[in-house]
């Protein structure tokens, strides 16, 4: 059993956040929370997604896995405004999601989990952990597409540094402690990452909202930030690419 | 002869509702009000529009037909914003038609208007009557696009509905007659018919404004709202599309 | 040396004035402003741009020239919103142009400046002087790109007119002296221009600006108005086209 009523901007930003790395997605539905976890076609990215019942409005549920198009889900979700509250329900008989915004009842069919991977997240001793404002990072992140593919993070115990370098242009934005959230990096830390996967990871999250980095040596990066109203996570496992030279 | 001054809202309605049907129009200008009557090139809908001389500012007319590029038409209206007073003036010695905006003086040719049907508005028994808010019949419109090329209304003397089937997903919304403006519906009526073209038909009417559907079993259905601040009227006919089943 | 800090805006609106004609441009920076002076790569039309050291928060510059990527600056101004204060800086040892908007400090490469022209504004008799509002100007402008390719401007002691004719429609823009800000005509001037390269030039000016236009009779016309909240100006001149009949 699955029947939940959700607001419509709550529902929006899981889709959100899961779209950029998948299409396809297998919703692991809990007593006490919403979660899914994939791996985007590439094996580049991971994301780890959990929504607590907390988020709902309402939230009835017993364990089920549920195949959702989540690129038709964010179409349908479309026709809601900020405000509505949205019905999700599962129809155990026609294996449909019935999504009910007011009056209009959508079924849509849910795809067969049979094929879809439970990946798992691996044990990282990722020892740098950096908190920084999203308009912060996103600024240092738009500045370096225009000059490579990639970028570079590094911290140390004093700064976050993010950088990318082509071939006659540079992006450099060296924050000092006191200019993040937190910073903690025992020893010096740096990887390189895909601009394009990166940017996709932040891009639903707004001006002043909090992320959360862990960082190691050529080793992926751990981003973390809070959803549905901080009844929610989302956590980005990103592979590192290794430096050229 | 042919003067009138009209806000640039009440011309800019006009061109919108006519637009999504035809590139050219004759306008038949009478006395006491604008009126036209068109039917589009694949001859599967009408539209019947009459303007009274109150919606204009001035109206000085007298019997004559005009035949207007209305794309041309609505690209000029772009020069003017709200609140703009427009003046639209026949020029018979050149066959222009003048609008002035402000300073600015646009003269644009009129089309021959010899080739250009009169089509009678048939006469058809339309059971029911639904008036329904905008916003509501819209969202049902666009819901529908993303699983069919057609919707089905239909009415009896409890509910209107609206319903879409694709292959996997369906779209359904009904609506008790406490939802509604108005229900009469003596009988069942069910009809078919082109999303797309019910979707342009209905697109220039906002949020709250009622729109009345005249429905029949097989038939075209009639599709009527208010326009130029309630001194004016669009009626479109819409041909029904045959069940494949 | 050049190292400067300068309002957002100011900057975007430099490189908002240059980017119609030229996508790398030579600054000419002094010691107390930066001027720049260009010609379109077919040779149509000039700009010549003086921005005092007023404009800036801080000014510090000794004579250099320095080849911009006007295209990509406009780029990298992008990262910044409005309000921001924004330090240029040009690196002598990398000859490259260092950017800093908040954090962010981005470095782009300078292009020899060596190919590049220094064009001599020619000394032209232009009789007729008129000032209006960029809104109404614009207005025409518009207009006119709908019916023709050329639009012509002519001005006498008591009226200022634009005008454009198609095989089948017109625009006319007729001002009398008491709706222009200013006009000065001795003798009637007419002149046929470009409507791309005029529209292009006057798209930065906002609504109730003035803008100077000075016309002679089929001689090139001066496009005069202020940026830099007056602290600077931008001067372009275009050439005419030859009336065909």
């Amino acid at each position: 059993m699955f029947n939940v009523k959700v607001k419509s901007e709550i529902l929006k930003s899981i889709i959100e956040v899961t779209s950029p790395l998948v299409n396809e997605v297998k919703l692991n539905i809990k007593p006490d929370a919403l979660t899914l976890r994939a791996v985007d076609p590439a094996h580049v990215a991971m994301v780890d997604l959990h929504v607590d019942k907390k988020a709902f409005e309402e939230y009835k549920a017993e364990e089920i896995e549920l195949g959702v198009d989540i690129d038709k889900l964010g179409g349908i979700m479309r026709l809601s405004t900020s405000g509505d509250i949205v019905t999700l329900e599962h129809n155990e008989e026609t294996n449909q999601l019935v999504v009910k915004i007011g009056n209009l009842v959508r079924r849509m069919a849910l795809i067969d989990t049979a094929g879809m991977p439970d990946p798992k997240m691996p044990n990282l001793d990722l020892p740098a952990k950096i908190v920084i404002k999203a308009s912060e990072l996103s600024r240092g992140v738009r500045a370096s597409e225009a000059v490579s593919d990639h970028l570079a993070l590094q911290a140390n115990k004093d700064n976050f540094e993010l950088s990318a370098e082509g071939d006659t242009d540079t992006v450099n934005l060296k924050l000092p402690k006191d200019l993040l959230l937190e910073l903690k990096a025992p020893s010096k830390c740096k990887s390189l990452f895909s601009i394009d996967y990166f940017s996709n990871m932040i891009k639903s999250v707004r001006g002043e909202e909090p992320i959360t980095i862990k960082l190691g040596t050529d080793n992926p990066a751990r981003v973390e930030f809070n959803i549905a109203e901080k009844n929610g996570y989302v956590h980005y496992l990103l592979a590192p690419r290794i430096e050229s030279e």
